[in-house]
């Protein structure tokens, strides 16, 4: 590092969440950062289209109204029921702002979105930290019970697992602080607990376009919650950026959300191909966790995951590996498209037979 | 209030910025929020549709390396020297994170943005407030000379009175900590305190696509520093969002930049139309500060700013009014187009003539 005197003791005291690579590099096939394979709906090129305009000189809602009606209609809640973000990361940070305290540590799994820790520390907060099971589901019980709030993810990741609404109640009508629910991945398999909303005040249900839309170009999250919650995010979110979503994002992702007929043939497809899949790793050697996300959490039973991811990306294939306790065996492969996965199968062969 | 069981205490505690109001009704004269009334560059239109295509599925740079080697250029620094974030406000709000700290107060003026006590009260720090002289103008001295940094912009916001380049060298010499210059308004008339850079290390200048380019319905800010400086700004940024801004703002702000020529005729314009309707609020009993902005900041002799404002708005014409000590009689009129200013000229005459 650099000189650091003119840093706050935050700055210098902080550990970044660094993403998945995002290469410049083309032609490599990118399963490392769970985009998902196909393009967002016509609609949503037309909306960008009709967005690019001499309005583009004024301020965009900061109340993102027609958005979040759009939104409210496809979940069946009031439009002031949903929040809306730059990305379902900037929903998450204000969120632990909104709802958990600095002398309170609120409650999450050892091996989750590794996100959560970072937003822990930027802001000063403390989490008691739950393992996972040793066959790495939720530890429902353990991340019940708690006074400063919870958050997890369902599906978890990077693990893919899920867990039934039976559980999530359980956790949340056990705890005592807010239960924020990170569903990144739910419409790839898993229930959604917007259905319990009306059984859990304290419950704040968290989303993205970023995978089953196919818009992570876009940025643009959202959560839902009882209006009391939303009135919180929407405090702290107007004391940081009164205009996180630009117009473009707007008119873009409101036209996504109401093309639910593409969506869900997308994710129809990235189901099929999920399913189809994991036997293939499976019969190449692999342990793949059953995944309810748009992506496989797999073990090779003889070759080291790191030196695998490496092999790979010389096969111009990337996957993400995480050098972390428990899970460095493990590979995050993203679900292609079936041509993507068949390469992907055919440089797993090339370098299982050649080492 | 509702009911806010589940809210932390900081979402109780805190006092939101209220931005100028983005009113639905079509057809008003919009002098409330500083937008540029001319529009943004052809090529940003083009930008904007030229990114409407499959690429959304993708993240974005989380670097925005074309963007800040673009900005990089215009302003002759190097890359590492420029920050990218969404909107001002933002880069502003991470500024505050990566610069100040909670238990040493930084200095700020008394009159000024009003997201800035905002950003402390959000972030637990504490402001030394330094009043503006009787005239309004930067109180110089009084910002000088502190140890937990200091923010000011220049031109001031909204008074519209700007400090030259020796008085920011001053400030910024003088202080211990990191030296933030907002210069959201400063290519209306005022001189960067980039030419300062290579003297002031401590020295951070924060710039906006808003209102110069006529972008604020793409929400694009940036910062520029020395590289160290901005490595605290990416540490802070990386813990709260890694993508803050999407495909299309990248690409748009871009083309924005690259389009020197057409901004320069636009500011041009608009510095012409401030510089003939000036004398002309003048002779209708207003005094106005001289302007280095693409405002008007003006008070009436005999009629009061909130009664004006309010007839104003039964005119269709929205300006801006703060209800704040030593400013609430003042009007903040943003410089809209000759035309639209003939019309708050001419609602003038009927108002004042009718009182």
């Amino acid at each position: 590092m650099g000189d650091m005197r003119y840093w706050s003791a935050l700055a210098k005291g902080i550990s970044p969440y660094v993403p998945g690579e995002q290469p410049r590099i083309p032609h490599l096939i990118k399963l490392n950062t769970n985009e998902n394979p196909y393009p967002p709906s016509p609609k949503v090129i037309l909306a960008v289209q009709g967005a690019a305009d001499a309005s583009l000189r004024l301020y965009p809602d900061p109340e993102s109204q027609a958005l979040r009606a759009a939104i409210a209609k496809r979940h069946g809640v009031k439009p002031e029921q949903v929040f809306v973000g730059n990305g379902s990361d900037e929903v998450l940070a204000l969120a632990f702002l909104a709802y958990f305290d600095r002398d309170e540590p609120f409650r999450m799994p050892d091996i989750t979105y590794s996100f959560y820790p970072v937003y822990a520390q930027l802001f000063g907060m403390a989490a008691e930290t739950v393992p996972l099971e040793d066959d790495f589901s939720l530890p429902v019980e353990k991340l019940s019970g708690g006074t400063g709030g919870v958050i997890f993810a369902n599906p978890n990741a990077p693990t893919s697992l899920a867990i039934g609404l039976d559980d999530v109640r359980a956790i949340a009508s056990s705890t005592e602080g807010a239960a924020i629910v990170d569903e990144a991945y739910v419409e790839f398999g898993a229930q959604s607990a917007i259905a319990l909303l009306s059984d859990c005040p304290n419950l704040v249900v968290v989303r993205t376009f970023s995978k089953s839309h196919a818009l992570a170009g876009l940025r643009v999250g959202y959560a839902i919650a009882s209006p009391d919650l939303i009135e919180a995010l929407n405090r702290v979110k107007n004391s940081f950026n009164s205009y996180p979503l630009d117009r473009v994002a707007q008119a873009a992702a409101t036209a996504s959300i109401e093309d639910e007929h593409y969506c869900q043939n997308v994710l129809l497809a990235i189901v099929k191909t999920r399913e189809s899949f994991l036997p293939r790793l499976e019969a190449l050697g692999f342990t793949c966790l059953p995944s309810k996300a748009n992506f496989l959490f797999a073990a090779h039973k003889t070759h080291a995951a790191a030196r695998l991811q490496k092999s790979l990306r010389e096969h111009g294939v990337l996957v993400r590996h995480f050098n972390a306790p428990r899970i460095d065996n493990f590979l995050r492969i993203t679900v292609g498209t079936d041509d993507e996965m068949e390469r992907l199968v055919f440089s797993l062969q090339d370098i299982l037979s050649l080492a």
